[in-house]
C-alpha cells in the first residue's frame, strides 16, 4: 500500500505526548504529510512542536489544510470520550467533498456514522477504519512458537513509551546486516505506517492472542527476524490484558523492554499518582516469568525514550539502566540503535534461529 | 430475573468435561431444567451422565424435548468451529414455533441469523444472546480498588476447573455467617444462572478490565463481600489476556486458586501435551506478583476439583495441596466449603473490610 498525501487532524492536542498517532506519521511518513490541523498551534511547524518533522505546517482550519491538496485526512488523536465531536464531523464532511479519503484508527468506526457514509458515497471516497479487526480470528493455538524466524516483541513499562518506534528504528539496521526482517503492526498507527496489521486492542478478548499468532505466522514465511510491535504494559490497569495476549499469542524468543526515562507514574493515571512505575528489574521478572510460562523468552535489551532530557541526562539515564539490568541499553531514536541490534543478533545466534 | 423452564441443547457432547454450560445449569437450576437433548445419550438421566442432576431425562430429538413443555431452549455446548450447525438451526426454529425463547452464550450471535430473527418475530419469542457485551464499557480507571466490600476473585490453573462453581458454593455459606454477599458473573453460564453480568471474554480487549471494574462497582453498594467469577488462566496461551484483565480490573483483595487435581496439561491443548500445568506455588507467585502490581492481593485458599477421584484419592490430593502451598484447601462441591469460608472471613477481618 502506498500512503496517500495526508492532512493530519490533531486539533487542540498536537504535542509530544498527546498526539501519538499524528507524531508517528510525521516521524515515519514526513514526505506524505502536507499539514497538521491544530487551531491552537497554527503558524508553527511540526519541528517547532515535536522537535522533528521539519517544515510541515500547522494550520487552523480544514479549509487551510485542504489548500495543501491532501489525498486523505488522517485522524491523529483520539477525541475525549471516544465520540467524534460535531465540528470534527463537519470538517470530515468538508474533506470528503474536497475529494479526500478519511483514515481513522478510533475505536468508534466511521462506517457507523450514516452522514459520513453517505457523504463518502456521494463523493466516491473511502472511509478507512484501520482499527476494525478481521471477522474470522481464531483462539491462539500456539503455532507461533514453531515458526522459523527469531520473534522479537517490544514490551513496556507503560503505554506510549516508544514500543512501536523502537521496532521501526531497528528494521533497516537489521536488514543492513543481511537479515530479512519483517515488522508486524499490532496497533492503528503501525498499520497506517506499514499498510497492514491488526489493531489487537480492538479484538474481542478471547481472540486477541489468536490475532497476534496469525500476524506472526503471516510474517514468518520470508523472514529471518520478525519484530512484533508491543502494546500497553503488564501492570497497566486498563490494558494489561492486551499486553499479555500479545506476549502469549506471539510466542517471542526475545523481548526488548521500553521505558521513558523521566516517567514516574503510569501516564493514563497521572492525576491520581496511582500506579508508580517500579524498577526495570521488576518488569524483566514479570515479562520473563509470565511469558516463559507459554514459550521461553528473555529480555535482551532496554530501549530508553529520552526525548525530554538533555544529552548529558540522557546518557546518564542509559548508563544507569544498563547498570540496573545488566543489559544493553540505548535510545534508538536519538543515538545509535547498534546495542539493540547486536543483542538481537546475539540471541539469534545463540538460539540458532 | 426468574429462570424459565429450560430444555438444554447439548447434542453429542453432554458429559462431565465437555458441556460446561449445560452442566452448570443442571447443577444450579435443576428445578428449571426439563430435559437435555443429546442424541447419543438418549434414555439416560443427568445423574447417569454427570453424577448429579437426578432424574432429568436425556432425549434424542427436539420433538421429544418439546414434549416436556420447556419455556426456553438453552444452548449448553459450543459447536465445533463456532458456527451453528444447520440441523441446530432447524431445531431452534422448531422450538421457536413451539413457543420457546432461545438462550445462547455463543460468540456468534443468534440475532445475526436472519432466519432465526424472522422466526422469533413471527412467533413473538425472544433470542437472548447472553455473551453480547454492553456497548458503552469504559477503560478501567482503577475505581474497583476503592470499594468498601472485600473483593474475592477465583483464579485458575486452567479453563474449566471450577472457578464459577467454587464461588457459587460459597455464596450461601457466607450469607449464613451474616455476610451480605454478591456474586458477579463474568461468563455466559454465570449470567444464565444469576440473571446478570458481562461475559468479559466477548468484550473488546481495551475494555475488558473496564467491564470487570463496572461489575465490581455495581455489586458493591449493598455488600460486605463481592465474589467475582474468574476466567481462564494466566498461563493459558489463548485466554490469558482475559484472565489478567479480570485480575487488574476487579482489584481483588483476595484470590482463591482453583485446580482440577487430576489435570496435567492445559485442557484446550491436551492433544499436543503442550503446556504442562506447573506446581500450584508457581501460580500463586504469578497471580500475587502480577496482581499486586495494580492492587495488593493474596491467594488465601485452594479450591480443588476432585470430581474424577475416589474419596481416598480426593482427600489425599487436598492434603497434598495444603502441604505444598501452606494454604487451606477443599473441594467445595464434594466436601464442606468451610475452610475457604474461614479463609475469606479471616482476610476480611485482617483488612477490616
Amino acid at each position: 500500500m502506498n500512503a496517500p498525501r495526508f492532512l493530519i487532524l490533531a486539533d487542540r492536542d498536537f504535542g509530544p505526548l498527546t498526539s501519538k498517532t499524528a507524531n508517528s506519521i510525521v516521524r515515519y511518513l514526513p514526505d506524505r504529510t502536507v499539514a497538521v490541523l491544530d487551531s491552537q498551534l497554527a503558524g508553527k511547524t511540526a519541528q517547532d512542536v515535536l522537535g522533528y518533522g521539519g517544515a510541515i505546517p500547522v494550520v487552523a482550519t480544514m479549509r487551510e489544510g485542504l489548500a495543501f491538496k491532501p489525498e486523505a485526512v488522517l485522524i491523529g488523536i483520539a477525541p475525549q470520550g471516544g465520540r467524534l465531536p460535531e465540528h470534527w464531523r463537519t470538517w470530515l464532511a468538508e474533506a470528503l467533498d474536497a475529494g479526500c479519503d478519511i483514515w481513522s484508527g478510533l475505536h468508534t468506526f466511521l462506517a457507523d456514522d450514516p452522514m459520513l457514509v453517505e457523504r463518502a458515497r456521494a463523493n466516491g471516497r473511502k472511509l478507512l477504519d484501520l482499527r476494525k479487526p478481521p471477522a474470522d480470528l481464531p483462539v491462539a493455538s500456539g503455532r507461533a512458537k514453531d515458526v522459523d524466524p527469531l520473534v522479537v516483541l517490544t514490551v513496556g513499562t507503560d503505554c506510549n513509551v516508544g514500543k512501536m518506534t523502537a521496532q521501526l528504528q531497528l528494521v533497516d539496521k537489521l536488514r543492513s546486516r543481511g537479515m530479512r526482517t519483517n515488522f508486524v503492526a499490532t496497533g492503528q498507527t503501525g498499520i497506517m505506517i506499514v499498510g497492514s496489521g491488526i489493531s489487537v486492542d480492538a479484538v474481542v478478548s478471547d481472540f486477541t492472542a489468536g490475532a497476534a499468532e496469525r500476524l506472526v505466522l503471516e510474517a514468518s514465511g520470508d523472514a529471518d527476524i520478525v519484530l512484533v510491535e508491543g502494546q500497553g504494559s503488564i501492570n497497566h490497569p486498563g490494558y494489561s490484558g492486551v499486553t499479555l495476549s500479545l506476549l502469549h499469542g506471539s510466542c517471542p524468543d526475545a523481548l526488548i523492554l521500553c521505558h521513558q526515562a523521566s516517567r514516574v507514574y503510569l501516564g493514563d493515571y497521572r492525576e491520581a499518582s496511582w500506579v508508580k512505575i517500579p524498577p526495570l528489574t521488576d518488569y524483566i521478572r514479570w515479562y520473563e516469568d509470565i511469558g516463559s510460562a507459554v514459550h521461553p523468552t528473555k529480555v535482551v535489551g532496554i530501549c530508553l525514550n529520552t526525548y525530554d532530557l538533555d544529552d548529558a541526562a540522557a546518557r546518564d539515564a542509559i548508563a544507569r539502566a544498563e547498570r540496573e539490568t545488566g543489559l544493553p541499553c540505548t535510545d534508538p531514536v536519538r543515538y545509535d540503535p547498534a546495542p539493540l541490534v547486536d543483542a538481537i543478533m546475539a540471541v539469534r545466534s545463540r538460539l540458532s534461529r
